[in-house]
């Protein structure tokens, strides 16, 4: 057992589920006025951003999670010169969404910028210069508040938040009466996609009340998901519009929108991954027909008991 | 911290990836003559098969990985009546098969008699009497050595065996001469499908060699991949034949011959599922086209220093 | 990694301390009235009662605590006919009482009978059968309360309690006012032991004050500790007389009272142990020399944050 | 659970107990010419040296191992002015050893420079300057080769060295012949202590190979141990020589020398302390006693399947 590495990330991935990754370096250890925040280097993922303890994205399969969160949106717009993100400090949604050659300006949105400091120092392969694009206005607020107030309207929004905890930061930004405000700030022809909880069964309750409560307001609301390795399950996210509707794309309009527009290589998404990807498996369909949970301030959703 | 479970499961799923589920009961610990065999009730999954401390399946969520592995050959095949099962110790891959009217006669060989025993007597959701069936004749030997000996032919091929490790029971079966012996006793037109090993990051060598020696013996050999929960990650499949292709048959076809020929319920496969589960997704494809090991008895494959 | 066991019990020793051991079977899971039960068979160390999650002993190393907590007060008595037991419901602080031919009656007050049951059936070799014992008085109610409404003094009380715990049921038993009350159902020349917390640094907090408190109730009080592997660290213990001192004894007068009363082999304590184990290390005495907490039910001691 | 700390420092203690510690850094990781190298910082005990996966000291109770291991070898001797030790690549057996005024000349070997380069560097309080001591002649080759090589004769030799490990770099310091040889090396009425293996039930196996060579080479050899929490149960040590027995020392005595002689505060080891040490609890005597193996070359000791 000499072999077995000596030091490991825990995570509770729920209270009866444990992850571990053997890790070799502790970057960061410390609390944000908002959270706790933590960066490791694991042997299986590279460096990682945790906060309040989960996994948040990993340099080695971070890909998939944020091509799967971005690129469908941003492919499906024909073409996206304005978008909104809430959250993402990583900065992997920022360079996602820059990679297309559309955008002309990109509002990023998040409350927390100490997380955002401590990301643009220890987690280079995760931003790759992004926050020095001359598209980029970045903000330190309240995304909600922002949206609340401001004029503009986006081609593509992105919400890529950590999960609702009780007494988090975000809880609110998975409400119904969110939902109806966003669709004032969408552009004609506007899509948005957010991650939107967990597929892993038995934890699935944010996932099924996040997708419940978004088709009451879009009519083209799609969910699917993406298994990254580093998350402990596959994970969900949601594709929504008034009126874009992914299975629209064929394979090659997909591929030529990228070659197109994308000014650098993807690895998770092109229009083979495409064709497969809004499908989700029958028990989650099954689940999400007999979901009547609608998420609002008074009652709001919370991942299980962690 | 008193809330905290005090009982885990432990599994090593790479050296430098540990995953722990919490167990209400360890329903049984032993050696049989080949292998290291335990059962184990975990809060999350429900029951548990572990081989070599490995997990098998999970009563929670063996439907996802049972359904994925059977239903898609059993479907594409157009009348499928005699069908061979390769391990399948628990009797869940049986139970799939025998779900359709069409078949009449099924002959599952799994080396380790004792496994099955104690499936039989411990894990009675998975094989739901699947056994008794009197179209089913089940032996105990070598998979390999009965096929080389037969002059049956089948319909669908199902192989459904632990990963290979060293010294294992079943690594002779991941080679390019079994998968050519194979052939021979697949009938005209038949559908053979089987588990390819994780597609999680990190630990594909398994998934490519296979998929890559495959390719070398079936024109059509399709892989794709689902995520079991239990298993800690996306988890492959790979489904061959000399003729039928799977993206020929619409949902509709789909539903259809699970209307007509399936007599239980099925959770995670129907048409819908269908036609999302043959795209892998890009990085997948590409490590695929780059693979250039071919398994053979002298160069075979293990998973990664476990 | 083959080899690493598959089951483990885990105990969070602290918030920062985590031990964990092997299982090779769960016997019991359950709540009584008053707490979280558990019974385990571990590889180390065999069968263990686990309340609240955390390790009360195990039978492969239990003589070292039943022997450490009730054989120094049996021993340093002359003749110890009654005793009075608080708490110690896997029997086996019974049994070493019983195993002194001079005991006459012993009443063991133990509030969670459901816990006994259990500890009867799941622990033969912790109770040895003590509790068919025609000496034994066995009761389910407060000891605290019963001390207060009987009438009866006891040769030599032994206290075997759990640590306390912020809504645990025991903690009203380490107070100031309930060892006053103790000394008046003493009889003269009695005895007076316990386990009084963990001595495994950065924990000693209850060792502390316990001992700063037990030392303003009885002009001896000798703090001792005995390291019992599965506590997971070093073990604190009292021995406590208005007027005997271990000090006192020889290794040959103790050798001698053994062979004269105890009627069962020893295998922890005997003459020599005796002269080593009322000797703690510099460090534990001089944080003893600087506590200041005298322990009250408005000013309660529990284990730190778990 | 938002509470538990993310990253623990992993030991098996032996295949079936492990020990976690909550982890604030990850200070150092590399492999030596000799071993694998780690240095952790830990919530509960501070900063640790790991080798080969297991814990060599941590500064939060290193005192304890340190005290134990040196002062008792120290305070026997009258006066102490040559010193040999093998190992303590920490640099605090050196440290105690020089806190002695009577010190002349200590001649420390041990064969790592890298990790006493490492420790130098990350360990502050562990050495506290001692290296830098006039007094220290510091070699870096085999202790063993050294001994034979050299014509000195030392007033007290302390062994500091890793449990043997099989293929590990010191197993043949645990020898007959190498004690045989040792003694040659001891001045007149010199002391000798070592830390001698874990007294873990369990894993005592080295211990009493251990102790059992000693006594055939030592007319005094006096097997102690004490508790550091961090290695995760009791260890043992043993005080050897030719002539003087620690068990004459009176309190007032070790008390008289520590004070003429000592520079510094002890925290584990005064009179009071050295009066209890010497007795260990009856099962180790008896297993002791039942020991039947001489460590030879040819017949080496070593931990238990780890």
């Amino acid at each position: 057992m000499e072999n077995v590495p000596s030091n490991w990330f825990m995570e509770f991935v729920t209270p009866d589920n444990i992850q571990q990754f053997a890790i070799k370096d502790v970057l960061y250890y410390g609390h944000s006025e908002f959270q706790k925040v933590e960066m490791i280097e694991t042997l299986a993922f590279g460096k990682c951003l945790i906060l309040d303890g989960k996994i948040q994205s990993c340099e080695g399969d971070e890909f998939i999670y944020h091509e799967a969160l971005v690129q469908p949106a941003m492919i499906l717009h024909p073409n996206p010169e304005t978008v909104f993100i809430a959250g993402g400090g990583e900065g992997a949604t920022l360079r996602e969404v820059l990679s297309h050659n559309t955008v002309k300006k990109v509002v990023m949105v998040d409350i927390d910028k100490e997380v955002i400091e401590l990301c643009k120092q220890h987690l280079p392969n995760h931003h790759q210069g992004a926050f020095d694009d001359p598209r980029v206005e970045l903000l330190h607020t309240d995304a909600k508040k922002y949206l609340e107030e401001t004029n503009e309207k986006f081609d593509v929004v992105i919400i890529d938040l950590p999960e609702p905890i009780e007494g988090g930061p975000c809880y609110l930004l998975y409400t119904q009466k969110f939902y109806e405000m966003l669709k004032t700030k969408m552009a004609d022809g506007a899509t948005f996609a957010l991650q939107s909880g967990a597929t892993i069964l038995g934890i699935t309750n944010v996932y099924m009340a996040v997708n419940n409560t978004l088709r009451t307001a879009f009519p083209v609301s799609i969910p699917y998901e993406a298994t990254v390795p580093s998350f402990g399950g596959p994970w969900g996210f949601t594709l929504n519009s008034m009126k874009r509707n992914p299975h629209e794309l064929s394979a090659d309009e997909v591929d030529q929108r990228i070659s197109k527009r994308v000014n650098k290589p993807l690895h998770f998404y092109d229009g083979h991954t495409h064709q497969g990807l809004f499908y989700i498996p029958k028990y989650l369909r099954d689940m999400l027909a007999k979901e009547t949970m609608i998420i609002t301030e008074d009652n709001p959703v919370f991942i299980p008991g962690i």
